[in-house]
């Protein structure tokens, strides 16, 4: 993956050449040998005015890739995620041996407003974003509800940001590297009531990708492989009687992950959640049952999810720290999971990390639609 | 699938409902028990300010459809064809039973200029969109070389379009119901020379879907299921020195699909072809196989490709007369071979239809890089 950042100079190719580079260097397969291709992309570019569809096609072809299924993937903020899912199954069901998941996404360069306007459009636009119900705005909501519901605090909430600015200090992929404290992240100006500037990710560019094999051929290609336990995608409706405190989608995706796997939530050494918000990661930490429901505040607060604790929740920095280019993230996310499980990350390495989950969740309907994808990835 | 056409006033929601009343007539699965759904959808809306993600979480869950895997699959004006390559896929993997594939785009309510830049974000839009290299252009260029290497002429084009005009006159889902002279073609104002106005696809709303499911069980379900033979997508780079007269992308996806399905181009009665532009339903005879390289202009004249001729190209009117809501486009084909091989097309009815093609080409780049699906469909 490139450093996510904001590089309002950079178009595809730019942001996703720095990926190629590192396949290339990691694995013995030319990309020539790459039989499908998908990639995960919003499509913010496109809405801002610039390059709107087929990056996939764009970029590989550069790269090398020739003569391929080829398709752009998007499920919100989700897509990176869902492509990978994709990926997974093309080679599970035995389509293709080796197969290319790219994550991409370009969001600077136009003003804060448009940019969020955009993102609205992966939600309910027509009947949600015209009316201002924009990400921070139905996060904001979300906080006030679980603190009402289960008392969790402003700190506890400060304290995720916290904790993935210290794990993004570690990490040159990061967008910011900078440590804050809880008062520096209580002090930030509102953004949506109660969540603060620095409770919220960034906008982001930047690009990540993953080459998939079966595992029993991978050793000839890579001196280090990661074996894929489960992925599984859950779109999924709530029901109008739902709390918004919980994301079912997510536990729902969860529960096949951890059943097909053969694991479950204790297993976890570490974890890359979506954490677009403070907020969000509470409630991930109890949907994907790392705590139980309404505890995501005192655990995170008692260092559950960080280095020493229960699990090492987004030891990358995460979306708050490392930077959120939509369709990136997901892919990013496994990135992650890959070099932790090498045992390659140096000073923000997960002691003896042997399992490791990402979960990506996106959309988001009145309330009760929206779609998860929960992966699990194991040493081989 | 709806009629084509011009609705500013209908969203998504609008424009789908139709799909799913005759989905839910046609079957007696209930869409409840849709086990997965790839959309299809270029993203037009959301360039242009409105919906720009997630169209099929935004729709599903008001049909009904829940807890499942649900995404968007983009892949220029291929996106629908690619979603139902998509959905066969995971059905011939054994991944679901019952997968819906949605096709959806809405295009109306923007200036002209304003839909052509978005459409050329599906080309490479950062150095030839910018440029004023979108669609029309291209394909001028494209007709002026074709007949400068094979001596095609302006009647020749404009025949494409007249013999898809009286298709469309009796289809009663086309946009445009209205026959055409040549003259009336050849006179309208000239768009990108040597193209006029009546042999370019109009911008049109619209949305279609098919219900996939394996054929062991499908008649338990529906009463007149039709058969996939075989579905391919191959995105393709023609290579630097390859004459801008042929698609290769289309031969390539063609020829593995013909092997895999059996048949040969003769054996295809019928075929829905990507006819954007006039002259590009003349390459696509020929990278289809229907007639030698350089002869599709006298195939057509001389009525190869209508009733009673080697092959009935687009029998629904194509994207020039039944219009060509870009997401929708590929799935709309597939619903289009579906009536014809059940024979239900009436005064359009292909006479003993067994065997048909449909066939989607999306992206363009630097002249020599595309996406195209091939499927062939069989009488059950």
């Amino acid at each position: 993956m490139c450093r996510f950042g904001y590089y309002p100079e950079a178009g595809f190719r730019e942001l996703s050449a720095e990926c190629f580079g590192e396949l290339k260097r990691d694995t013995r397969l030319p990309l020539s040998g790459v039989e499908a291709a998908y990639c995960g992309n919003f499509g913010i570019w496109g809405m801002l005015g610039g390059q709107g569809g087929t990056p996939g096609q764009l970029v590989l072809h550069e790269a090398g890739v020739d003569r391929i299924p080829v398709m752009r993937i998007e499920n919100g903020c989700a897509s990176g995620s869902t492509a990978f899912f994709q990926g997974v199954r093309a080679v599970a069901a035995g389509f293709h041996d080796f197969v290319l998941v790219l994550g991409i996404e370009k969001m600077s360069g136009a003003p804060t407003g448009e940019v969020l306007d955009a993102m609205a459009g992966g939600a309910d636009y027509e009947l949600e974003g015209t009316m201002g119900a924009t990400f921070p705005g139905i996060f904001g909501i979300v906080a006030n509800r679980h603190a009402f519901e289960y008392g969790t605090t402003r700190k506890q909430m400060a304290m995720v940001s916290k904790k993935n600015h210290d794990h993004a200090a570690l990490n040159d992929k990061a967008m910011f590297r900078k440590r804050m404290s809880i008062e520096d992240i209580l002090s930030s100006r509102v953004i949506a009531d109660p969540l603060c500037l620095f409770e919220c990710s960034p906008f982001s560019d930047g690009a990540a990708a993953v080459l998939l094999g079966p595992s029993e051929i991978a050793g000839r290609y890579c001196d280090r492989p990661v074996r894929v336990l489960s992925t599984n995608l859950v779109t999924g409706q709530y029901g109008e009687k739902q709390s918004i405190t919980s994301f079912l989608p997510t536990s729902w995706a969860a529960e096949k992950s951890y059943r097909e796997a053969g694991v479950g939530p204790d297993d976890i050494d570490l974890a890359e959640v979506h954490d677009c918000f403070s907020i969000a990661e509470i409630l991930h930490y109890e949907d994907l049952g790392f705590c139980l429901k309404g505890e995501g505040g005192p655990f995170v607060e008692t260092g559950g999810a960080s280095f020493g604790g229960k699990v090492v929740v987004n030891p990358s920095g995460g979306l708050l720290s490392k930077g959120h280019p939509l369709g990136a993230t997901g892919v990013a996310q496994v990135v992650e999971l890959v070099e932790q499980l090498r045992g390659g990350c140096g000073r923000r390495q997960v002691e003896n990390a042997r399992i490791g989950l990402a979960h990506c969740l996106g959309g988001f309907f009145h309330g009760d639609v929206a779609s998860a994808v929960v992966s699990i990835l194991a040493k081989n």
